[in-house]
């Protein structure tokens, strides 16, 4: 069954608002295994709105509108999706009930334009609101069903979670299950080569690949009659991605990050971990932070901005940083072994580079990125040139620290 | 003249992303006078996009494309629109000569698929990307004109800035300006009630308010027949807003951040700042660090999570945390003091606080932060209680920590 989303407002047109609500809806109805091949967004025009109205009827068993079904003259989503499905508006009695105690109970007298939420199209069913005063609408045609559901966050999130929700899962025809795998360590076009094979030839289940910084998620899609048979489909294409990637995959967890997963190995294996960090500036243990709970793994980090900051808080020697410079592997590699040492952990991070935009040379451009790991009197160093403006230069440099003390933390690096 | 926008990603149709770029890209064209009416989301699918190319053609001015530009085979929005637009493609030598680049700096091979990117519809202007491999494209047919932009919003926002807006800026009907106030130490509902008036009885020019964490962006916008004229319209409502926010304007740059904003202001007055953070665990730093060009002022900072860093690092006192614990006024105070004595700075901040999701009891619920700021003998501690997740209260906490750090170097504080 395929799905189609349109969402009405001059506000989304004019970039006021971000759409959230495509994304809120779109998540959804993936879950419930319908297709969705468009969203549109259009603005508080009836011309435009009925057109792409018809074209929508035209091509997908099921349009959901949001947005345009307030009291004010320009919200016109409900009589236009009425004339596109040829329903006259009748007056619901409850719709009208409800909408009175509502200014009752915020102490407001109801003005006239309010009245017109309570029309609504005959024959439809009605989806009465707690949360405001317009009630969405379900019109069931003949090819095509529409859904209508209003703007604010606040009153279509509980409005489909307990009547859309369970209206559309009695009609779907299939169940679609997904298995997430995220992996760091490798880019995205690198992601991609290595089982372009897989997706060339795949049809069911799919694997949809979505990149971020220093990461790649992979998730398996299948569809069936049953989750298990769903199961059954997604298990040998999974076994194939852990072969393929191995170690690299840090969670198959939805709501999982990187340094989560991180903070588990370090729980699991009782380690405590510092970060020294110059160019990054703290980005590195912010992201550790983020971590509800690392406070027995985490304890201090130190931002080492200056060469002075480097020699006393760490202890980086004052002839490594005149012979090599700041930015220099000897360099990383004190900075871990330092705040290793400072802050009495069992690991420790240190980063070195230059962000830019300015204080590259020919030698050391921007963008060029020492990060150090120690562990318990080993130590790794990693050599880095990212591209980019500062901010992604930092964020990529912290995402492939966390990489890098991950791999140390599993043991299985090689030394650069 | 008119415009509409097409976001190209199956991850937009299953909503695994919010779409941002469409709220970004919206605000641009409004702000340069193009009315949009339509925006359209379409998957990794060449029938569908043509034909929704194809529509687009027909019925807008200018059409924008985002995403599809990369190197993978399910990236089909070059070739798609080369063909609406009845191109084909031919060999770019500098994009290909930047990926080949690129990829060197990274130590990596270049892998096959990636050359993809450095073919370009013949006749066509290429933006080149400085922040990944995918060029952007325009392409000016007779009726319509295409861009193409990369759907990464770090690669696509600079490249909208740097290039297609001058180039739209000079093809655009009327002439717009505006103006940018950004103010911090105000929540958004308190500013629009501070402005209601202005923007209840508002036509040209219009202010338009736009928050953030701990900040709230005011733009005020004008249309005329010339630059001259629009800002004649600007200058008076500009007036009024310094009257009713004073102090709390800390730019009128577009691209100025607050952590910009203070840096000028540190620099200009010589002044130093160290910071010691708990809760907040580098992010402090990390905005400080974001300035290009800050290590005159800020040379190093201290992460202390855990008591005895406190204790170690800064030298708060053992009954300080056992009397008051470490989420409290007095340890706030003595580490923003301790951070300056040990990093031996003018100024230094302390950050301490629940971000939860535990740890809050009644008496110290989750999202209470106390924040010091000391500054040559004096130190100002505020209390703050935040809502929302653990990533709405640290970002919060940060963002307040600034303002507060801006206000002791403006010296208008009062001591809460």
């Amino acid at each position: 069954m395929t799905v189609e989303l349109i969402c009405v407002g001059t506000e989304l047109l004019l970039g006021n608002i971000v759409n959230t609500n495509a994304a809120y809806l779109a998540e959804k109805c993936a879950l419930l295994g319908l297709s969705m091949y468009y969203q549109s967004v259009v603005g508080d025009n009836p011309e435009r709105l009925q057109e792409l109205c018809e074209t929508a009827n035209k091509r997908s068993d099921l349009v959901i509108l949001c947005g345009g079904l307030g009291p004010t003259q320009d919200d016109l989503t409900k009589e236009t999706a009425a004339r596109v499905m040829g329903r006259s508006l009748i007056l619901d009695e409850r719709a009208k009930e409800e909408i009175r105690v509502f200014f009752e109970r915020i102490h407001r007298e109801v003005t006239d334009n309010n009245w017109k939420q309570a029309m609504v199209p005959e024959g439809s069913i009605v989806l009465y609101n707690a949360n405001g005063t317009a009630p969405g609408i379900i019109i069931e045609g003949e090819g095509t069903t529409m859904i209508l559901l209003p703007g604010p966050p606040n009153e279509l999130v509980p409005m489909f979670e307990e009547q859309v929700y369970p209206y559309l899962s009695k009609r779907k025809p299939e169940v679609i299950c997904s298995k997430m795998l995220k992996i760091c360590g490798v880019g995205e076009s690198m992601a991609e080569t290595r089982i372009l094979d897989l997706i060339e030839k795949q049809t069911n289940p799919t694997i949809a690949p979505y990149a971020m910084t220093g990461e790649v998620h992979l998730r398996i899609t299948a569809k069936a009659d049953s989750p298990e048979q769903a199961f059954a489909l997604i298990a040998p294409v999974e076994a194939e991605l852990y072969r393929r990637f191995g170690d690299g995959i840090f969670t198959e967890e939805e709501s999982e990050t990187l340094e989560g997963a991180i903070a588990k190995l370090l729980k699991e294996r009782k380690l405590t971990v510092s970060t020294a960090e110059s160019c990054t500036g703290g980005l590195l243990s912010g992201r550790l932070v983020n971590v509800p709970g690392i406070s027995e793994q985490f304890q201090e980090g130190y931002i080492t901005y200056s060469n002075e900051a480097k020699e006393k808080l760490l202890g980086v020697s004052h002839s490594t940083l005149e012979t090599f410079g700041a930015v220099s592997p000897e360099t990383a590699r004190e900075m871990a072994e330092g705040c290793c040492r400072a802050a009495n952990t069992d690991l420790g991070v240190g980063i070195t580079g230059i962000a830019g935009p300015d204080g590259g040379t020919a030698q050391k451009p921007v963008g060029l990125v020492y990060i150090g790991c120690c562990c318990k009197g080993t130590t790794y160093v990693e050599q880095f040139q990212f591209r980019g403006n500062r901010s992604k230069v930092r964020e990529s440099a912290v995402a492939n620290a966390l990489t890098l003390l991950r791999k140390v933390i599993l043991q299985e690096i090689r030394t650069v």
